[in-house]
């Protein structure tokens, strides 16, 4: 099944499933260890739950909880019934593991079926799978939805770059899983053999492991003469087939029939106003052996508001903007590096770094954002760029609510920065 | 669907379904290039096939067939109704491609379903699938079939030996995929953290991809506590789950409903007497997408004689004893060194290594096989070893036929065999 029926539902028939599937993964969550005792506790009667608002008087699930019920105490059903299971990595702290039965894997394959189904990948597609398997939910999870929806699937895996190029010329491949960074090695090795990247038959990529920005969406589509549709899913929620771009390419389209998504305040946990920036929590609706009731993800993002040009009702919610740890405070306002990074990057005059520093003057937060400008477009003197570190100023107090001040410098000039935490330099100490 | 059905069919329902399906085979085969052409070229019709004797009358298919017909020579059906394709590693020569319908991989996950079901798994086992995955079958084939049998299918891939164990132990998995250099090595880093092998829950291991002996298998049964069943399969005929072991351990049940198997001399293509060393040809009775016919394996094996104790009458092939091109012939004889190691393995007192040296005295050719002692079983005066010595020729001389001269020799004077071609030596030279 392809679930295109929940596809195109209208608010109210989403809404009306909603609260039933949400009354029965309450019940399904509370034969679980872990839930039994936490409705307990808050005085949880999943019978009792009316209306989609009663959500917001359930308890959090955080990554901790997972933590400290694993193996097993969120397993909602007899441990034979289960056919899967996804460990987390665990490279910090102790792991976290996701259990799914026959019906959850099911599902999880439709999900991510009608994901690809959405931007107009069809059976007639030749789709090659170029992440690695194994643990990691976007392996199995994206081929299980290309084989449902009745692609030719080529499990690739991850690596082995001229394998990738044999079997995407050899075999007319259209549809690609891919990350960003290979995506630009790929078009590098092509390019070292003689081939243009937009030779090759591709015309679908789905992005989804890595942060990347809209600017380097467009290069990369413009690269392989492709369309590039993000992918959100966490392994707390099966993996890929959580929300997923439609060809307006204007937010990721969230799956309401299988997931009530709310944004909070991640210092508060309240809802932010609608349309801001917060942390994105998650219940899930259709999963039976180990149902998840509001999730936090960490993740940052907003719904865009007003309706999707497709005609698709399923809320949206904007790209990734990082995780809760990364939030910067300043002057009581919460800033991420993926704002400040969003808008440098869209501007063609800005180079590759930016570094973002922040101070205290008298009690006074300061941010100060330096930003490397590209050769072509630099001068010594200062004054020729008056004209551009405005706009900057003015680009980014749009976006964060504070006014930055911005500094230009040479291209590079900064350090290379690897990884959120080299973007940030808090020099305000800890004495206040 | 498990197919327990088959499993347990008659010799008469086995002769019976086979006719039907291997006629629909050939129907099924004619529709792509290489069998129309091929067909037509021998005068084949597949609606005269009556018997399974006419099998012999059809014209065999080669490697090297399946390379010149790539990518999709052998397509049967529309690319449309594909859905996977696994592509050789391509390691010599030209890569081959099978592929596969949803009815092709649902019969797929069933043959393995019911191999592991034969011998006592059950859908309360935890399975941990430590093989890679991607485009080797051994990965995704095996994973389907424990998922199909509705295991706990931990998708655990090769390597990361720490974090193995963690899942073995936390997870109380009951059933592995394993290769046995990998289970030798999980052993040693388990001694190293004081951990006994044979106190993880293992009860059963699958082990298909590397050639190992006999005693290595009880070798590994004992240092587990665990049962280690063989498997057999090739990416041609899908993968794992062709043939598989019963709990006689005695021969793998090769699934007779799904592919007629014959042995046959590799140098004339005639079938072997019942019981010798040949060939593998197989044909594919169940895979509508890419039928293969009278594929020549270049595995060589027996079939067992006589009713497996077990009940199933589905014929039983021995382990493989290595691949056509390691073949010697000496004295007219075919002789495989696989042969010969599984003899002087199963000796207590033979240490690692033997050579096989060939040579020419006068016109008569011989055979020598040097073959170290343990260290403890040695003696300078070889006059005390002759008991062993006779042993050992004696053995040797009933499975090859031929009368080896045999050289005991000290442990560790022997270059350390790596790969097949280091334990033969011919010296007769070409000019004859
Ligand atoms: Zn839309
Ligand atoms: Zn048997």
């Amino acid at each position: 099944m392809l679930y295109d029926d929940a596809e195109k539902w209208s608010r109210e028939e989403i809404e009306k499933a909603q609260i039933e599937r949400l009354r029965r993964s309450l019940q399904q969550a509370a034969a679980s260890r872990f839930y039994g005792a936490l409705f307990r506790e808050h005085g949880v009667n999943p019978d009792a739950v009316r209306g989609l608002d009663d959500v917001r008087r359930l308890p959090f699930t955080t990554k901790k909880d997972l933590r400290e019920a694993y193996p097993d105490g969120l397993l909602a059903m007899p441990h034979a019934d289960m056919v899967r299971m996804h460990v987390s990595s665990g490279t910090t702290g102790a792991p976290t593991v996701i259990y799914h039965t026959k019906n959850d894997l099911d599902w999880w394959a439709s999900l991510m079926a009608r994901c690809m189904h959405m931007v107009g990948i069809r059976p007639t597609d030749v789709f090659q799978n170029m992440s690695g398997y194994g643990l990691f939910t976007g392996g199995l999870g994206i081929h299980y939805g290309a084989e449902r929806l009745g692609c030719l699937t080529i499990p690739a895996g991850a690596g082995n770059t001229k394998r990738q190029i044999k079997l995407i010329t050899d075999f007319n491949v259209t549809a690609v899983h891919i990350i960003p960074s290979y995506a630009l090695h790929l078009a590098n090795v092509l390019r070292d053999m003689g081939v243009d990247p937009a030779s090759l038959p591709i015309r679908f990529a789905l992005v989804g492991a890595e942060p990347y920005t809209e600017a380097a969406r467009r290069r990369l589509e413009e690269m392989f003469d492709m369309k590039v549709y993000n992918s959100y899913g966490l392994s707390e929620m099966n993996g890929p087939g959580v929300a997923f771009e439609c060809t307006e390419q204007h937010g990721m389209h969230l799956w309401e029939d299988a997931y009530i998504a709310e944004i909070v305040d991640p210092e508060t946990g309240e809802p932010v106003p609608e349309g801001e920036l917060g942390e994105l929590v998650m219940t899930t609706l259709g999963r039976e052996g180990m149902p998840v009731i509001r999730y936090r993800t960490r993740d940052l993002t907003r719904f865009l508001p007003g309706p999707c040009p497709c005609g698709r009702v399923h809320r949206r919610i904007d790209r990734i903007a990082g995780r809760c740890d990364d939030m910067i405070i300043i002057k009581g306002v919460n800033i991420y590096p993926m704002q400040v990074e969003a808008i440098l990057m869209a501007m063609p005059e800005v180079g590759q770094n930016y570094l973002i520093e922040l101070d205290r003057v008298g009690v006074m937060d300061q941010i100060t954002i330096k930003v490397e400008v590209k050769e072509e477009f630099f001068v010594e003197d200062m004054r020729a760029l008056t004209g551009l570190q405005k706009r900057i100023t003015s680009r980014l107090r749009d976006e964060i609510l504070v006014t930055p001040r911005v500094e230009l410098v040479e291209a590079k000039s900064l350090p290379q920065g690897e990884g959120k935490a080299k973007r940030v330099v808090d020099k305000r100490g800890t004495d206040s």
